[in-house]
C-alpha cells in the first residue's frame, strides 16, 4: 500500500471516528484477539481502551477469540481453552461489558455458521491474490515455518468470515493489518457483484486506524510482548510490576525529559505514567526533573499499579468465578450464532442453494 | 501413484469388498455427486448400482450433494437448488432408499458443523502437498481457469471434511480419485497423531475401487457426459433415448461382435444392452449376428428403455411430489448434522477448545 492511499485511508478513518460518535447504531464493530496468552498494558492502552470507548458510545461490537488461528503458526494447543478463559477475564476486568446487549465475546470454534462462510469466500479469491498479501508473507517469515500450511495461507479469507458473518462495517486495525482488511473488502464486493444481483449482502468494512500511542517493551524493543518477557501483564501483581519496571532499560542522562525520538526508553516509561494518570508526559518529566531514572521508575510503578489496582481486583474476583466467565462466553456464542445463522441463510439463498 | 502401489490398493479394495458383505455395520460409506446436472446411464451403471448394492448389504451410507464444489470451477449458480432436487430425484428413482436408517442424502451447504472441520484440517496440510495433487492440477486444466481460486485449490481438504465428518471409513472411488483420498487419509492420520494422544479420532478411510465397466459416450468419446451431448439421461423419454441411440457412432462392419479393444463403439452399445438385460455381451452379439448396427441399435433401445421404464415412472411421480423429495433431504440434513455435531464436539475437545 503506497503512502498516498494510506493518507486517504487515515482521512476516512478520522471521518469514521466522528460518525461513530454521532450515529453509533449505524455501525457494527468486529475486533478480537488470538488466545495465545494473557494481555498486557500494551494491549490495554493500545486496543482495549479503544474498545471501551466504542462501547461507551453504544456501538454494537463482536469480539472474536480467534482460537483456530492459534494453529496457523503454532504447534502448541494445550492451553487454548485456558487462554480463552483468561482472555475473557482480561476483557471483563478492564471494563468490556458483554452483559449489555451491545457486546458479544465468543471463541470462533463455537460458531459453525460463521466458519462455513469460508467455503463460498474461498471461491472468490485467487491464489495470486493470496500470494501477494504482505501480512501473510511476514507472518510466515516470523513464524519461521519451513513448510507453510494451508490454514496460514487462507487465514485472510477466514478473517473475512470473522468480519462479515455479522456484517461488520468497522474494524479497528493497525496500519500493518490493512492488507488483510483489503481482502475482506474485496470478498464483500465480489460476493455482492456475483451473487447479490444488485443487493448489497455484505458491507465493505472500513478500517478504524488506531490513534493509540505504541507502547514499547521495557527492554526498549519495538513492541511490548509476553514472549520477549518485556511486558507488564494485567494479571501481574504490584510487586511483579515493580520488579519489571526496576529492571527496565533507560539511559545514562540524569535529567528526565520526554523525547520519544532520542530517548525512547525513558519516554516510554513516562508515557505509561501519563496514560495511567491522565497527565501530559511533559509535566510528568518536569516533575521528576533531576531525579534520574530511579525516581522515574518509582513514579511509573506507583502510577501504573494505582491504575491497574481495580482492574486486578476485578481480575482476581473473576478468576474465582469461572462459571460466570463461561456464561459470558456462552451468551456471546449464542448472540454470534443467531447473527451467523441469519447471514448464512441469506448467503445460501442468494447462491440458490436453499432447498 | 505408481503401478505397484495401485496393485496393492486394488488388492486391499477386493478384501474390503468381501468384508463389507460379512460385517456391513462395521463400515460407514461416504459418497456423493456435485449438483451440476441430471444423472445418465453412465452414472447408473458406474456408481449408482454400486450404492444400491452396498445399501442392500445394510452398510450405513452418507451421500453428499456437493453444492459448494460447483463453484470451484464454474461461474453459474442459477440452478444449484434445482439440480440438487433433480439429483435427489435421480437417486430415489433408481432405488436409493433414504427412508431407512442406513442412508442419508444431504447438500453440504446445510451442514455447518461438517464445513467447520475445514478449519483444523487446513492447518494439517502444506501448500507443497496441495501443489502436488494431480487431480486438482487436472481439474484446473480442464476447467480452463486462468486464475485458480482458493476454493479449487483447497478442495481436497474440504473433501476430507466431507468424508471424515461421519468418520467414513469406505469411499467408493475411481482410480483417478485416489490422490484425493490419500490427502484425506493423511489428514486423518496427522489429526490423530497431533491431537488424538493415542486415541484414533478419525479412521483412515479405505478406497473401494469401482469394478463397474466404463460406459463410453454415444459419440464414441471416452466418457459419457451430459455436456458432450453423448449421454442418455435417466430423465429422458423413451423416444429421446431411441433418437440418441439411432445417432450413435458405430462402424462399417456388418457382423456384430463384442470386441471392446477393436470395436469400442459397437461394444459399448452391446454393453448397455448387457447391463440392461443381465445377459452376457457375447451372447447378445451372437443374437444380432449379421443384423448390423441397425438391428443392434433397435435391440439396445428396447433393452435400455425396458430397463429404465420403472425408474422413469418413479421419476415422474417424484417430480410431482417435490415436498416429499425436500423432506428426504431434510431428513438427510438432520441425520448428517447429528453426526457432524458429535464429531465437531469431539474435535474441539481433543484440540482443547471446548470452554
Amino acid at each position: 500500500m503506497h503512502e498516498g492511499s494510506f493518507e486517504a485511508t487515515l482521512k476516512r478513518s478520522k471521518q469514521l471516528a466522528a460518525e461513530l460518535e454521532q450515529t453509533p447504531k449505524k455501525f457494527r464493530v468486529l475486533t478480537g484477539d488470538r488466545p495465545t496468552g494473557r494481555l498486557h498494558v500494551g494491549h490495554l492502552f493500545g486496543s482495549l481502551q479503544n474498545r471501551i470507548r466504542l462501547q461507551s458510545l453504544g456501538v454494537p461490537t463482536f469480539i472474536v477469540i480467534a482460537d483456530y488461528q492459534v494453529l496457523t503458526d503454532r504447534d502448541h494447543f494445550d492451553s487454548i481453552a485456558e487462554n480463552t478463559l483468561q482472555l475473557a477475564i482480561d476483557y471483563l476486568s478492564v471494563g468490556i461489558d458483554p452483559i449489555g446487549e451491545d457486546t458479544d465475546i465468543f471463541p470462533h470454534s463455537h460458531v459453525p455458521e460463521l466458519n462455513q462462510l469460508l467455503l463460498p469466500f474461498l471461491t472468490l479469491v485467487t491464489l495470486s491474490e493470496l500470494d501477494r498479501n504482505p501480512t501473510v508473507k511476514e507472518e510466515i517469515q516470523s513464524a519461521g515455518l519451513k513448510r507453510i500450511n494451508a490454514g496460514m495461507y487462507t487465514y485472510p479469507i477466514h478473517q473475512a468470515a470473522d468480519i462479515l458473518f455479522c456484517k461488520g462495517n468497522v474494524v479497528p486495525v493497525g496500519k500493518d493489518q490493512l492488507p488483510h482488511l483489503e481482502i475482506t473488502r474485496t470478498i464483500a464486493r465480489r460476493f455482492n457483484e456475483k451473487f447479490g444481483q444488485g443487493k448489497q449482502v455484505f458491507p465493505e468494512p472500513q478500517p478504524l486506524l488506531s490513534q493509540a500511542p505504541l507502547i514499547l517493551g521495557l527492554d526498549g524493543s519495538q513492541k511490548m510482548s509476553k514472549s520477549r518477557n518485556n511486558a507488564i501483564m494485567l494479571s501481574a501483581t504490584a510487586e511483579e510490576t515493580a520488579a519489571l519496571i526496576k529492571k527496565a532499560k533507560t539511559d545514562s542522562e540524569r535529567r528526565i525529559s520526554y523525547d520519544p525520538v532520542n530517548r525512547p526508553e525513558v519516554s516510554n516509561l513516562i508515557l505509561l505514567a501519563s496514560l495511567s494518570t491522565d497527565r501530559d508526559p511533559e509535566s510528568i518529566a518536569e516533575g521528576i526533573g533531576d531525579g534520574g531514572s530511579g525516581k522515574l521508575k518509582l513514579f511509573v510503578t506507583e502510577a501504573l499499579n494505582d491504575y491497574l489496582r481495580p482492574i486486578r481486583e476485578k481480575r482476581r474476583e473473576l478468576e474465582t468465578d469461572l462459571g460466570f466467565v463461561r456464561g459470558v462466553l456462552r451468551k456471546g456464542i449464542e448472540g454470534a450464532r443467531a447473527v451467523a445463522i441469519e447471514t448464512l441463510d441469506e448467503v445460501r439463498s442468494v447462491m440458490n442453494m436453499n432447498i
